[in-house]
């Protein structure tokens, strides 16, 4: 059973593009910090990336420069593809995150490798613009990227908080008060409440 | 825990959208027939929609009319929202499909009053393209809702086949052999070496 069954369709790019579409299967077994908002289990990164998706095509409205939401959304589907390779870096974990970028990177060129060259190219660019967050789609998608896990701590009492500061809130939500400023603001209201019922240090 | 510790933005519209983010998460955990390709356990909506939101972006050269890919990308991305409402019905149970649409009619009436009107009906709009199968785009979609549980099927001996018999399967990949032709000859290719297996019945 698995990768092993699969049968050629006699295509050297079809059949390279129908593995990769088995081997992302993985990102169903990348676990995140994040606790789904039932509380039920960790979260994974094929759900967080679905779920950023969506979040996307429903916000775009509070943008301080326009975007194009759908290339955003595409962005948002395959911003984590390279945790297949790389793993999670829990973002509030400052010792984890030393080397991320190059780990990413040398991840990135393994996964992508996979890919026909064109395809490869057209994937990257989009991680790198997300990772970046220099554009407007790429900002965008990165404010969802920051939202979505700050959403579920809201309503699951700080679960990935606990030895978390607000000034390591802010900095991680940073780009939401930048590019989407009335969005911040309903952040704002919550880093204060989190604060006040003990889920999040000052 | 939960939605009731949701704390206003002091904007209606936001509050409906972030709240209608925080209510989709429920996605998670509407479990599909079909399990992961590494056969660990039954996958579920958030990951099958994340998954061919992906293959849309790899698979569109294939198409035997003119895609707008972010645009399929995107109706992927909520093609199956409202079986948070309506629960999944297994693709080849005849019974379970009996009043199916009207069931998610129906809950697709529940669950996009909850968003602005505006995108709702935007939302709305592309999960009836989607089921419709009548524009490029949603025929597109459409597509890689029927291949990704095939290619799964594929490669976990037939997981969700078991009862099934070979005209039901080509009945339910009709629109990737008449719109994804070359694509269509993996598939049969596959369906004869299920059959040989006594994975599939003839």
């Amino acid at each position: 059973m698995g990768i092993e069954d699969f049968i050629s369709s006699g295509n050297e790019r079809l059949d390279k593009q129908l593995l990769f579409a088995a081997e992302i299967d993985k990102m169903t077994s990348v676990l995140r910090r994040t606790v789904l908002i039932d509380g039920s289990r960790r979260e994974n990164d094929a759900e967080h990336s679905w779920h950023i998706a969506v979040m996307a095509m429903l916000l775009s409205e509070y943008v301080s420069e326009p975007v194009d939401v759908a290339r955003a959304v595409e962005m948002c589907v395959v911003h984590d593809l390279v945790e297949i390779e790389a793993g999670d870096t829990f973002a509030y974990d400052e010792v984890a995150n030393v080397g991320k970028e190059e780990r990413e990177r040398a991840a990135a060129d393994r996964l992508f490798s996979r890919l026909p060259d064109d395809q490869a190219g057209f994937i990257r660019g989009l991680w790198e613009e997300f990772d970046a967050m220099e554009t407007p789609d790429g900002k965008f998608a990165a404010c969802m990227d920051r939202l979505q896990p700050f959403l579920h701590n809201t309503l699951t009492e700080g679960h990935t908080w606990p030895g978390v500061r607000r000034p390591a809130v802010e900095k991680r939500l940073d780009i939401v008060r930048t590019f989407m400023p009335r969005v911040y603001e309903w952040v704002l209201v919550n880093i204060e409440s989190a604060i006040e019922k003990g889920w999040l240090m000052p």
